[in-house]
């Protein structure tokens, strides 16, 4: 199935944000998309700039999103689809102003910075029929699939318990407090919404733990904790969950766990077998059936699901990395975009609106939680 | 320091048992015991078998620990100490026995099966000031020690957040139900206690977070579960802890965790470094100081502190084990005899009886507050 | 730095090649080439296929590669580079036609299949003065560039031995003989030239310890074996190597070596440290002061060597993979061609038609010591 | 099957000695030796202080193993076993005179300093009938002697490529010069013979090799170094190997390999499958067979063979390590001698005096195979 690229714009992003720079890669990694316009940032000068860098031309880059969005649907050529990298509070407004316009939505997570917004959000999405696709991106990841096939196909029997974390170090000190741009807005509640690290990476976990299992969990408890002085969100939590058939598991989120980057890892334990899985190592599942010895399933090996084939781009022993999970999101994306174009229908494992909203209803329902003392809540509507 | 070998006895621990023959090898290990009495079945057939496997003499093999009190007390060259390897439930009065014979005593862990037993047998300890000493023989792993010091030397900082977890699967199906006997006894209310999993394990790993950090938990909430059917007590266990200087805690316990054998971690993180310790690789610890690149401090090197040194035998490289940290134990406790002996004191890492009350109070603190629905519960008298 | 994108044809690696793909998803990834020409595969059907998967029109997807340099050479916007990923024997003649219409080059390894074409090749890319870049990948990824720079900056003090292995499975069994497209023309010596597994992977080594340690290979002595029957060109290779300063090496080269899928790891032994690197885990290097703790080092940390910070995209924790580190061939490419353009100088790290020809030397050598029954014979000129 | 214990001399090993005290840990463990006499050292002051630390009486604490031979052979509960620790060079006469007097031999590897010496002891052994075990300590790992099992029932097909590592990083400086008695005596050519690294810790490595893959080492090709100032012997040692059934082999040995503490490791590839294991982790096999995934296969699974489950003491999770293993060969000797005394035969998998032998001359033809610049010289007799 080969085609045309998919006309792509960008609101924020711009020169020095992390994740803008990731979703271009993405963007560009299997040719499927063209970046051609874009709303780099609400600073005038650093837009123009990204603009440049990136060879959108100046009559395609705009100073607000909202002009974005009505020229760019007006144009012939026009974008057929937005990245949506900016701050979380922004990405309701942003990304209703291009629905609107009948424009493809790639969000980055959290959905929104409230529950109210990701109703909304979820709701005018639903309404317009178009693809909105939420950066969960370590779904991505060819082996996250192949586990979720492996639950699917019961090869770990009935779940029982999930271990969850994710852990990382770079808020162990107060470095908002010294200009660090990340830090900053993702610290401040009226730019990240009530959660701290439980928004910005509980959330994947969160995620990560549906989508692998295949479960909803129940119920949650959570006791969240602002362990930087002066910190007003929440830079660890400690998370139990429950899940629809009754299994139990446990979440650590941590921005201040010193000597952890990027430690995202997935156990999950059922009757017949178990698995685990680390973003750091991310090409190997560890699987290991009751009374065996564990095998070590590595990605591109010829015995994987077709999900977990059809993800990876090159040979076993050939690490893929981050950028290849997050690529899989915008070729999935690509894939849903091309289907809507054809009034096909397809399956897909991108994740959507649903699941963004989700995530915001984990945010907060931890934080009220934490607030009544950590208590058990629900999770269902 | 060299002298005469310590004349050693055992209640339990016969033929069969996993925890008896690992005592006798602890206490082999360093050739500072010798084993001369027990009692080591209440199965007369298999006590004597027992016997006659071990060299002790048929006069010395007893029918009964009240009767090997007794009997050993009143011989000129009676034993000095007793090794107690029998289920949880016996703890408690064979170790009252011997010491009110004057005996010292070196108990397997959890103390007893239940909290008054826990507190009459520490009066009773106190009082006679006899060597009391618990085997929570993970305190006695080289690497364990080291960290311990590394924590008391600030190289950590303020302490934050402790992730704890022991994870088993040999619980996974109900192999109480066919007859394996290891397994009977631990699922059995009467004979373990209210405490499954986080008494048989647990309580390592509880012990060990309190010894590593020189922190006591004062507080805990926990969610117990008794996943295999039919099953009464619980194999696993979600439990969140706060520590007297307002660090957070995650312990997880289970045995039920498909793939995992011997699963004690330790992560602790303070505010300059984190450091992680695994039992099934013990002879590393890997610590990071914020900022630089990870280190891999191995058992033997030349910068090991004085406790970690005289806790190792061999060299760098070549692993030590389970049984040389057991051993530890033994001889640690050897030392304190002799100092006993001596009329002197020094100062010991081996666990004594205030750690096995501490324990008990931990099981059954646990159940309370996972019978109450999760509950915050005082850990302290 | 930004500048318009490279215009890039490609000559081979069309539909099924694996080679072919991952330039260019290389070439992609910083979107600084369009690929715009092409004559993708001998074969006239696999040729147009693969062009228009890729987006290349009709008119500049070309039956051959003579014609394709002729005719793009022509164009007012012809293509300003090639990338060169045919089976080897062709590697010559194609980068010959496209440097004689002033055509920059990037071209697959080994550089040629015989020495000849190879010096050939060298003499003509030099009196041309265009960029001609081999892509030895594995000196793409930033730990081994900061390997390098850690080795340059006398943190190892002086180099004692040097630790070589490529070791891969894919050829256990004889699957040139049912089909295997790959394992055909590589075990064919009239298409792969006289090194096969040492001439496929071991340049990648050879390249390798070249590139980290500064040192030249002076001589080696090797053992070659075609282990699976009825194969001709080495699946199997022992190597000892001599650097100009005196150090020794051992290279092992395998491609028959049941459990290993891309197995290229370098260990690199001083007076001061040592350090060690491993393909498959590609973001880490161990790094062991003598005496101390070994460090380990993540790629994206703060301490870390401008030339891997440079190579990098994305923050510690968040792995890059095999096609990152591929893509800094292409990016410093791009630089080099740019720079050309520019008629400025740059330093560069990308492997040139010197290290090539290099590359070519070091498997004839092998050739010849193994068919005089394993005798040092001299790398050098 | 249990028994009195064995009367056991030593000689060598005493105060400080590092491996003297290995010898004596390997023989308490299992409680089925104890210690009666010894000749610690040639240094009187030294051998007294030994005798007293170790509970040996006065009178069999000895100036001279000659005279230790002929008092111990005399009393009528005299020694039935010694265990010799001394320097190589002192192996041969000791052995021998021990041997002499009826008393069986466990023996410190190297055999001895000398071919013509170890010929002569294994004439001597031969003649005797006694019991002679070699400690290549590594062939008792429990996983060890699984992967020889695995070997042996063709899980592995066709052996093609050994590939032997023993790095260790102790003598990568000149500490032999600063007094360091146990590099003195191991580089000094008169008390090690002729072979440094490649006796002191090569013979392991190529011992092993024969253990497991059941296969000759037909011939070699050795390139020695001494790559520390000064130094005479080879600290440094890069070996080529054929096996009886073509299978090729390296062998890389250092002591100056910065970084490495105990670094013996294996790894076997054969038509079907590959293993892997390392003594620093030693629990582990790692097993593949071509196109599966990996199995980590674990001391003390229900899978394991009869050879490994007999050399484990405790269930899989809990890490057994060297002194575990190195008991074994004394468990194994206890046997042995048990059954010698019972005029009866059992299979064993201790060393014996030609495997000590063998190992010689290994080391022996390593040296002329360098000495006339790395020629292949063959190991048959």
């Amino acid at each position: 199935m080969k085609m045309g690229r998919i006309k792509l714009g960008m609101v924020g992003g711009g020169k020095g944000s992390f994740i803008g720079e990731v979703h271009r890669m993405a963007a560009r990694l299997d040719g499927r998309y063209e970046l051609l316009a874009g709303a780099f940032s609400a600073d005038a000068k650093r837009a123009k700039e990204s603009a440049l860098d990136l060879g959108v031309t100046e009559t395609r880059s705009y100073s607000s999103y909202e002009i974005m969005a009505e020229m760019e649907s007006a144009l012939p050529d026009g974008i057929e689809a937005v990245a949506i990298a900016t701050p979380n509070h922004l990405h309701a407004t942003v990304a209703e102003a291009f629905l609107k316009k009948g424009i493809h939505v790639i969000c980055d997570k959290p959905l929104t910075s409230n529950l109210a917004d990701a109703e909304m959000l979820a709701a005018v999405a639903k309404e317009t029929g178009l693809v909105f696709a939420v950066t969960y991106n370590y779904s991505g990841y060819p082996m996250v699939r192949q586990a979720r096939e492996m639950v699917a196909n019961n090869e770990l029997g009935e779940l029982r318990v999930i271990q969850l974390e994710y852990a990382q170090d770079w808020l162990a000190n107060d470095i908002e407090k010294s200009g660090n741009k990340q830090a900053l807005w993702r610290t401040d509640p009226k730019q990240a919404g009530k959660g701290g690290a439980i928004g910005d990476i509980g959330t994947h976990a969160f995620h990560l733990s549906e989508f692998v299992t295949g479960l909803r969990a129940t119920s949650l408890l959570a006791d969240l904790d602002s362990i930087v002085e002066g910190r007003i969100l929440d830079d660890n939590a400690s998370i139990l969950l429950q899940y629809e058939n009754g299994a139990k598991g446990m979440l650590w989120v941590s921005q201040v766990a010193t000597g952890n980057e990027n430690g995202l890892r997935l156990r999950i334990f059922g009757s017949k077998a178990g698995l685990e899985w680390s973003q750091e190592n991310p090409n190997y599942l560890k699987f290991s059936r009751l009374g065996e010895p564990a095998n070590l399933i590595s990605r591109g090996g010829s015995a994987l699901s077709r999900a977990a084939s059809d993800a990876t781009r090159i040979p076993s022993g050939h690490p893929e990395g981050f950028i290849e999970g997050f690529a899989n999101i915008y070729r999935d994306s690509a894939d849903l975009i091309t289907a809507h174009n054809n009034k096909s229908e397809i399956n897909s494992l991108v994740p959507n609106v649903e699941d963004g909203l989700r995530g915001v209803r984990f945010v907060e329902t931890a934080v009220s939680s934490s607030e009544s003392g950590a208590v058990w809540l629900s999770l269902d509507v």
